[in-house]
């Protein structure tokens, strides 16, 4: 780390990793007077008249706004708008490469929810979807629950549900490679912060009725006084066995440890758990659990790295899940399709299941294309689909 | 006029007109880790501690906001921010074309002057530049004034200043081609709206003494009740000879029409102004002054028509003013900034001076560059150069 101005990675990020461009000539009178004034007037008339026609005629039906205000980017942590832009463009040039989707980093100078919303709302008819990005929490999940409420477009916190997503799609895997049922497994979660809380609402969407979670404190148990609303709630929707104390105490006959915290399980703890055990540790870049160790006594490993198998990486989830949902017009990614999107995931690895192949490459083609196409078919279904539909495009 | 989906026009603008791209391939894992994570950390880390870094390795430095609230576009009117959408997407275009600069629409779905301040200044550090767009008189006084005194990145009204600039080129060289001196000119101007009233300032700064401005009701004069603060301050800043009265009153004697206003002047007016007059009639797509009419008794005649000489067309400003104050990390465009842009322009045809050429083709490719050049100088020279600079590349 350090400010080299010479090494690859600096000089790979001069002028930044992004340019917009026309797809039109514009190079002369006539080509001029079509794709602006005054053939421009035409089509800008026309959607006066019938709004739906924007989604046809300008690019915002296929385009993301990354949205973030810095406050909690890759590990860290608050470093502000500007220093977060860098990343925001990563991720823009993750929707394009993916998913074949334009997309454009806004990021604020502003941390106050309220402040947020008004500023997401105001600039929504700009964008077709709103991809939320390292917000901290907990006001990330009162950012997005008002931004879902306000717009019509499809809001999704990519730390909360991208990763909950691909999560699912492993743990199911991992369940079938070990010989479980997904509704059985007893499931400890560590860390309560926004992937925390969305990875256990979908394992429990998901059917999986045993999980304990558990914050920097130990485990959440409705017991507990120093719990802010959000960890309050998944205090009263979890811990079925009602467990106290450590995460060493909740690990003991576990199925599944799932690390979204970047804190540290030592072996003494991941040896009490059962026999082909499930470790998911996913902090970034030192997993919660170290893989060598992991491997001593479980029998499916996944870490968020790129250097060991099993990468757990939200690449698989989000440019499927908004290309889905542009696909199909939805007003909204709902429960259900994300369900739909980890069931995709997991699908693509059906026919070469192993301990070390849970879930596809993050550079495997066939993903985000099957992704998208489940998405779509799922918010149809759901009826979420006020839009006229868009043919994909690239 | 009308919605004929398999017009070339219709067809030209399915999808939208824009596509965003990466600079840098992320087809495998190596690549990932530079424009991505792992290696991104290191440059958002460097920005966190050196936020001028950010002009380096971000693309905002050469990223401009083309903002709207889509309440005056083009000759529509007020058709909100979907309908405005495909206009700011040929203007993105254009600063694309002609300047080699990134540009993003934001149509915002409010009019609420407070409410597009808030919001600019929130996304502002997504941005290096903010070009506003069609929005309505007198709202749009306020709110460039209001973003210039909050931001430390160019703000610039281009629907008042690109108009502005291009027509002080383009006077200037008819002076010289009708043997007159700029400041002794006696200039009247039609329309007191955002393009009148930045025209009506720049010829000022320029040192045109005798300018008469009216509004749909008359000549604007330090008598008339009925003025917004903005007219009211022409009223007291114009008009040396204290005339009262209409249009046709004014252009008795006059050297100069200049018509911002889309209003109608009839060739009995015409024929009062004095020998060899100079008549700039830009409403789109119907002149003023039926530019047949005009030559009857004009020497200059220019429109905002590309079908006719003398094309009065933004384009020779704008792109190349942002590219300009780029360049030299400029934190705003000064009043001395934008007369350096009206020189740049007439001086490209100094050497082909003549009536049916006193600004150059918006397709002249010497335009942009010679611009931008004038206008990094003036910043340097203005000392609003408060960021490192940054060199051109597109």
């Amino acid at each position: 780390m350090g400010f080299d101005p010479r090494s690859e990675i600096f000089r790979a990020h001069e002028g930044g990793k992004l340019t917009v461009r026309s797809k039109l000539p514009l190079a002369d009178r006539a080509s001029l007077s079509i794709a602006y004034t005054p053939g421009v007037a035409e089509v800008s008339a026309a959607i006066a008249a019938d709004e739906t026609l924007a989604a046809h005629y300008t690019w915002r039906s296929r385009l993301v706004a990354v949205v973030s205000d810095g406050t909690a980017v890759l590990g860290l942590g608050n470093i502000g708008p500007a220093a977060a832009l860098p990343v925001m463009e990563g991720k823009a040039a993750l929707f394009n490469e993916f998913a074949g989707l334009n997309a454009v980093p806004i990021v604020l100078n502003t941390t106050d929810v309220g402040e947020i919303v008004e500023t997401v709302v105001h600039i929504a008819p700009s964008f077709g979807g709103i991809n939320l990005e390292d917000i901290s929490a907990p006001r990330c999940f009162e950012v997005e629950a008002q931004l879902r409420e306000r717009l019509d477009i499809p809001v999704f916190h990519d730390d909360q549900h991208g990763t909950a997503i691909v999560v699912l799609a492993a743990l199911r895997n991992a369940a079938a490679v070990t010989g479980r049922n997904l509704a059985d497994l007893r499931v400890v979660v560590s860390g309560a912060g926004a992937a925390g809380v969305a990875c256990t609402k979908i394992l429990l969407a998901a059917g999986i009725g045993d999980i304990a979670v558990a914050d920097s404190r130990g485990i959440l148990h409705a017991g507990r006084q120093d719990l802010t609303a959000v960890k309050d709630e998944l205090a009263r929707t979890t811990n079925r066995a009602g467990l106290v104390g450590t995460m060493h105490d909740a690990l003991a006959g576990a199925d599944v440890f799932l690390g979204v915290s970047a804190g540290h399980v030592g072996e003494e703890s991941v040896q009490r758990m059962a026999n082909r055990a499930i470790v998911f540790a996913l902090a970034n870049p030192n997993p919660e659990v170290d893989p060598e160790v992991a491997h001593r006594y479980a029998a499916v490993v996944a870490t968020g790295r790129s250097d060991y198998p099993n990468q757990i990486n939200n690449v698989l989830a989000f440019p499927g899940v908004f290309a889905g949902a542009f696909d199909a017009g939805a007003t909204a990614i709902t429960e259900s399709m994300k369900l739909a999107a980890a069931q995709a995931i997991g699908d693509v690895v059906a026919d070469s299941l192993a301990p070390d192949c849970v879930v596809p490459s993050p550079f495997d083609r066939r993903v985000a294309p099957t992704v998208a196409a489940a998405v779509a078919a799922q918010a149809k279904s759901d009826g979420v689909v006020a839009r006229p539909g868009y043919a994909t495009t690239s």
